[in-house]
């Protein structure tokens, strides 16, 4: 009897776990796991604002893909996915074709632009462990030109941040840290230094507990943000942003705008599947109801809660999460004897967003409102917790995030 | 009696020298002394080279010079030299004048740049801290936009250092040593990197003794340096280079050009004093001999080696030891007692030239070749011993070398 070949399509929270999993479950006899990302390894998304802000160095937020899966059991291949064929039941690569027997998408998210002009050519956009350093460099590049030239731009030293959501605040979290250091490495008033928040909704983190989100403000303009909510980016230039609130524009001189306002699935979803609003709405097993062999997980599936009538955010937790259902379902229907499929059901842990180094707030346990220090070790924690699934305890004691006093 | 004013220009290696031994030699009832810097910190301008490969923190190559003057006996005045008024015994300053009764004029060298078109405004120079760390940043930039673009342009990767001098071939190592580090963070290919060192010479290091120079060019061909010797800079510009040799010119682009190829003395001594190639031919006491009481050492005196007919070049070893005949001389005539005044003679303690962090060449105790970690430990003890001179233990230890197994 020939072997299943089950393709799992991306290497980030879902479909690393995914992996892992699997190899656990089955043997070498049971199917051929491939698994297919663009990248040698695997990064951390939700560490990426602290890439950006230049507060860790990109290595430690990333690991090889081989140091995770059993090669003995995981094909992997490095490339890009340029079409699912469904009909065929084939991925197309750029370098190649793979087929399938069962299939996982996990291709998570893309940066959404909404038509804003300028901004998908002008915009930093925390995405990926390269345009998340090269955010870095740029910031430091345009401290190294302030400091060297006679005649100072302030276009240099103003970052605008879109987006007040939890990629734009962790960020500012970090960034604001980052700024200190940076001005006392070039000899620069800290005070010349304008960071700006734009945010369309009347708050900053739209949902979240408003006690929490008032202790997040104060916190950030107090490390000298300025917040301007209620307002919409217009058109974002090389050398400025236009932004409108209750009908007045104002434009502002930057040479760095970036850009984290707005996520959608990756668009290749949508040209291969059918979709609602860009995601597949997938059954509670986590299938394409149009395609049973077919799972998608994480940025890239859409599930209802039931409590609040709108989609799960995409979120790390929910791509494991469902990562370890799907990993389940695939290994009963592979193995074909009597087990039971699951249905996804999402267990909330919590939610902590960062304010840099040693700062933090967020829910957990249920209702408990945590902050300060306390908040950030189990950031810390929380961080951690997800290597320790992937990777195991070696991965965790090499990469994870120890030092919760500095 | 109105006590003298001592004014010294300069708190690079010869004047902060000077200064600190002064205030030794000196009570405060003998002078006013005034030191006037740019910057209100000393930087260790043979340092550098490191700083602009971004091999150390430019913090590390510098310290606060009010951490090693006495305020009680010195008055530090941070400002830059406009002009030198010797009929009326005056400096200018952007902010001010200061009057003078002795005058030491210790300010140093610039970048020579021998009217090569377009070197001045497009090729980078390690003058300097803040000129110096703009170039680490650019080439991190570089490096950065050439693994985030999905067009790779070459000349973000090809490095041109002019000149094959102690500078140029200090900052080849080094520069060798992070070019390796940067392609690991980059996930660029090394072979993709092009470092080539433009030298007019027919040899790099011209008149260092053969034998070293051989173990200096194998070990950095090595590490992958592409040496143009008998080559001549015909033009800089923005993005690329045109050389010369034997009459055949060759275009190489080029986003990062150094200029590390010629100094020449602050050009403000040539528009003050009576010069011989930009510097004054000082008396044995270190004299201005149109002005006796001006005092000129460091990179903007200029005398005569007895022994190769040729002028002492600028380093820091001289420049110190110029600083304290200085001190002595003006402490001599200060207290105007029976005190003799002091001839300037070299003792040549030997010269290193550092490869990067382990790795090392030169001459000590006299005709003793070293090279190696052998010469790269020495090179360290020599670099904290000009610490040790200046601040004493204190600032040693803060600042100095010791990782020597790095």
């Amino acid at each position: 009897m020939k072997k299943p070949n089950i393709v799992i399509l991306g290497a980030g929270y879902g479909g690393l776990t995914t992996t892992v999993k699997l190899q656990k479950k089955l043997g070498v006899n049971d199917a051929n796991i491939t698994l297919v990302n663009k990248h040698d390894y695997h990064y951390e998304a939700t560490w990426l604002h602290e890439v950006a802000a230049g507060t860790i160095a990109p290595d430690r937020a990333r690991f090889a893909i081989k140091d995770v899966i059993d090669g003995s059991k995981v094909n992997f291949v490095q490339d890009t996915v340029t079409s699912i064929d469904v009909e065929n039941k084939k991925v197309v690569l750029e370098d190649g074709e793979l087929d399938y027997d069962y299939l996982v998408v996990a291709l998570g998210f893309e940066a959404a632009t909404f038509g804003i002009p300028g901004l998908l050519e002008n915009a930093f956009m925390i995405g990926n462990i390269n345009s998340s350093r090269m955010l870095r460099e740029h910031i430091d590049y345009h401290f190294a030109k302030y400091n060297n030239e006679i005649e100072k731009k302030q276009e240099r030293l103003n970052i605008i941040v879109g987006g007040g959501g939890f990629t734009g605040i962790e960020y500012l979290g970090e960034l604001t840290n980052r700024v200190t250091k940076l001005c006392e490495e070039y000899d620069i008033d800290r005070n010349q230094v304008r960071i700006i928040n734009v945010e369309g909704a009347p708050s900053i983190m739209p949902g979240f507990d408003p006690q929490l989100v008032e202790y997040a403000m104060n916190t950030l303009e107090e490390r000298g943000v300025e917040f301007k909510l209620g307002s919409m980016l217009k058109e974002c230039r090389p050398d400025g942003i236009t932004i409108e609130k209750d009908g007045e524009q104002e434009d502002i001189p930057s040479l760095t705008t970036v850009w984290a306002a707005g996520v959608r699935a990756n668009s290749l979803v949508e040209k291969s599947l059918e979709t609602n609003r860009g995601k597949v709405e997938v059954t509670p097993e986590l299938r394409d109801p149009a395609n049973e062999n077919v799972f998608v997980i994480g940025d890239c599936a859409l599930i209802m809660d039931k409590e609040t009538g709108r989609p799960y955010p995409p979120t790390a937790q929910i791509a494991m999460q469902e990562a370890e259902v799907c990993a389940h379902n695939l290994a009963t229907i592979v193995k074909g004897g009597s087990g039971e499929l699951e249905h996804f059901e999402f267990n909330n842990l919590g939610t902590v967003a960062s304010l840099g180094h040693s700062d933090a707030f967020g829910v957990v346990f249920g209702n408990k409102k945590i902050f300060g220090w306390t908040a950030s070790v189990m950031k810390k924690v929380i961080d951690n917790r997800s290597l320790l699934k992937i990777g195991g305890l070696g991965l965790m004691l090499k990469k994870g995030k120890f030092n919760i006093f500095g």
